[in-house]
């Protein structure tokens, strides 16, 4: 089951085919742990032929001896062996196109000067033509500082762009949105600040990605209250939409209410901070913060102001000590942490019907294997494992729909809506302690985040038009 | 000739075709002044039908008398008449691609998470691969604040877009060159440099546009110092290259040299120093700059510190006096300045073939009509009179060979290459007074002006990479 962990590599041969069949060096690949799944003949030949071979093999680990048996064969030539994953990047994963051609003096009148000054001045006259008229319509910008990059952390913003690239085409891809990464060389959060407030009129919303705690709270704070235009910090709300839309299918399985149960919220970050806050607003009222130094409680007073905010509004009766006492009596445990804090002994000592969400990356709080004896339902981040709560869910069904209501943010009302349309995707008879969450690629999801989200966009006030499908509506 | 005068229409009818044919409502049009260029049937129907006409009109003010004439036609409803520019611009111009699709687990692992992080890992290594494996190959940005868009001055960063955007296709469309506009919300010089370093990580090269004088200049300045990748300010250099190719055929025709000739370059804003620089790079040495109080000359002191240098380094006879004085026995004439500052009279005083480059927007220096008299060579920056001298022809050449030989700069040499290159477009045979420079959409221009720039660019030592196609020559 363990796709991820598999790794393509392309192969190109030089065949001597009168010393050498083609069947022979299937075999030696196939013994060696590859799998053959394409093949391009480079240059054909008589006698000599050149051909990539793209060849996927389980373990990383077996390229080398791969490679060297395939050299070793008679009449073969190893031209050379590349990373699929490295030519798939090669010059970058997205382009910017022309919606129309340029072909002559004509196109070129209207596109650009002079046809193109009236459209200036239309804009100039009334802003908010630039809604209609520009770009900022359908373009969001991606924008990191590249300090908390995957589970890399602070690779800084030139190693940050494949991933930015890949959020923009994922974008695209799922939702037609266009995204255009904005890596920033710099981790002053005033400059970031400015910077994103300065490049705004060119894009209808801002997708913060990766940027570390707690200046991410401050950034996204202090642009929201700034800019027009929806500013949202995937990390954050992102993952606290998609975590709520498996909590809510979960608590389903077990029977059991948000204001019914006591949840323990593992790593008290920027996802951890955001996660709970919409747990609060989903109407869990038990709800306990644990970070290195135990559990978070309001009789403490801590240096990271965001903590005593959160004390404030969480764990309402004071419990203390570390997670293998607050996680007494606790339905679910929602890991934002590290892999490996929490043990099977652990989740023994939860209510009924453990809930686990161990969404630690890249290995989980705890393991399939120690969770499954004691839980009832598990899910992580990950793939290759059931339940992915991944953000992909979310994003891009909501920033389409806050584009198409041309939201001025993205608040609370959108936010709960659009977990409650994930959720909604898995149908009561679907749903079971493996099925809890939607895939990825469930053409019904961001059809169905957009339509919640864009009802509460008009509910809330923030909405600035009414997208043509819902002008018939209530 | 005037083509860019002429407005695109486009009218939605609603036809009873029991009461008019379609023969009436185009013979209507047609006495309107107006000519349909396309049909387009939005709603069939037996007796009732919704047509799009698209119909261009020379002159636009008789749109509001054809849609009456249309709208008083028994049998015809007209729903609306759309500005086929404005419809062209509706939702912006570009759009953001992915190079390849992702449809399924094993595509997302490859393009996003998990597979991503050993490409961002490889570049965190080593930075230089940034260049490789993300758009920075060939990526440029299109940054403007929208202080002198065109001939429409200070209009902001939002209705300076659709700007943006048109050059941002002519880069893709000419050149292949990914560009993105950034337009950005504050007109500080320094806020300016410091957010266009902070976004450098992304792209490749730094396109400045439309950005006020001087403040233009500190802001070059100090990115070419601190950038790594060009930092071109097209409507300095790109300006300057182009009249200088215009400069260069014009001067075969009248069988003159660089060096012997009294050129006037009236106008001393961004365009005109750039333009006076290239021209003592190219062997200019009597040079005279005139601005709005006369000739600019060393034994006067300027509040503004780049016409002190610019004094210190042409004018060297110092000729005082107004442009009508300083005019008298020059070669050529050059202007970047407002409509109708050079009159026939001035260009009677000049030397024998003089050379008229009159480039205010949208109205030249002297009409051709009123320069026809006296003028040898005239050219224009207008599409509707021959001799255009279009920014087009050198911009896009420019950074593709730029990018191509991954050069960390774009410095004289390569300047004066691409000049030299885009006059060698026009041949000794066709070279006459009305065909100096070659058509914004010759499709030889931008290969020989890439070929120009990477020479020079490896000559100079500025390349970072030779191309495949020149690793084998020299």
């Amino acid at each position: 089951m363990r796709l991820e962990g598999g790794t393509s590599v392309t192969l190109r041969v030089e065949m001597d085919k009168e010393r050498v069949t083609f069947g022979e060096l299937v075999s030696v690949i196939g013994q060696q742990g590859g799998d053959i799944v394409a093949i391009d003949v480079i240059q054909p030949g008589r006698r000599k032929e050149v051909r990539d071979l793209s060849v996927t093999v389980i373990d990383p680990s077996v390229v080398a001896s791969l490679s060297a048996a395939v050299q070793a064969m008679k009449g073969i030539h190893l031209v050379n062996v590349s990373d699929r994953t490295f030519l798939l990047h090669l010059g970058g994963k997205i382009q910017v196109h022309s919606k129309v051609p340029i072909k002559n003096r004509d196109d070129l009148s209207r596109v650009y000067t002079p046809g193109v000054a009236k459209v200036c001045m239309a804009i100039h006259e009334d802003i908010s033509k630039a809604f209609s008229l520009t770009i900022r319509r359908n373009t969001v910008a991606v924008v990191s500082d590249g300090t908390a990059v995957l589970g890399l952390g602070d690779i800084g913003p030139h190693a940050a762009m494949p991933v930015m690239e890949g959020k923009a085409m994922l974008f695209k891809e799922l939702a037609g949105v266009d995204a255009f990464p904005i890596c920033l060389d710099t981790q002053d959060t005033e400059e970031i600040i400015r910077i994103v407030k300065a490049i705004a009129p060119t894009f209808g919303g801002i997708n913060l990605e990766d940027i570390s705690s707690p200046r991410c709270f401050e950034i996204e704070r202090r642009l929201k209250e700034q800019l027009d235009i929806p500013v949202f910090h995937d990390d954050q709300h992102g993952t606290a939409v998609v975590l709520l839309a498996g909590l809510i299918n979960a608590l389903k399985i077990v029977n059991k209410r948000m204001n019914e149960i006591k949840v323990i919220v593992c790593g008290i970050g920027a996802a951890g901070v955001a996660c709970s806050r919409m747990l609060l607003t989903a109407g869990v009222t038990n709800l306990i913060g644990v970070d290195k130094e135990g559990a978070i409680h309001r009789e403490l007073s801590y240096t990271n102001e965001v903590w005593n905010e959160y004390a404030r509004m969480t764990n309402p009766h004071i419990e203390k000590g570390p997670l293998s006492e607050v996680i007494r009596g606790a339905d679910v445990f929602i890991g934002l942490s590290r892999p490996k804090v929490l043990a099977g002994e652990d989740v023994r000592l939860m209510n009924r019907d453990p809930i686990v969400f161990a969404m630690a990356n890249p290995d989980p709080e705890i393991s399939p294997d120690e969770a499954g004896p004691y839980v009832r339902v598990y899910a992580t981040g990950r793939s290759d494992y059931p339940n992915q709560l991944n953000n992909v869910l979310a994003f891009p069904g909501i920033f389409r729909g806050a584009l198409d209501a041309r939201a001025s943010t993205i608040n609370e009302e959108m936010k709960l809506a659009a977990a409650q349309a994930i959720a909604s995707i898995v149908t009561d008879e679907e749903l079971n302690e493996e099925y809890i969450i939607p895939g990825v690629f469930n053409d019904k999801v961001v059809p169905a985040v957009r339509k919640a989200v864009i009802r509460e966009a008009i509910h809330s006030g923030v909405a600035r038009k009414i997208p043509s499908d819902f002008r018939n509506m209530d």
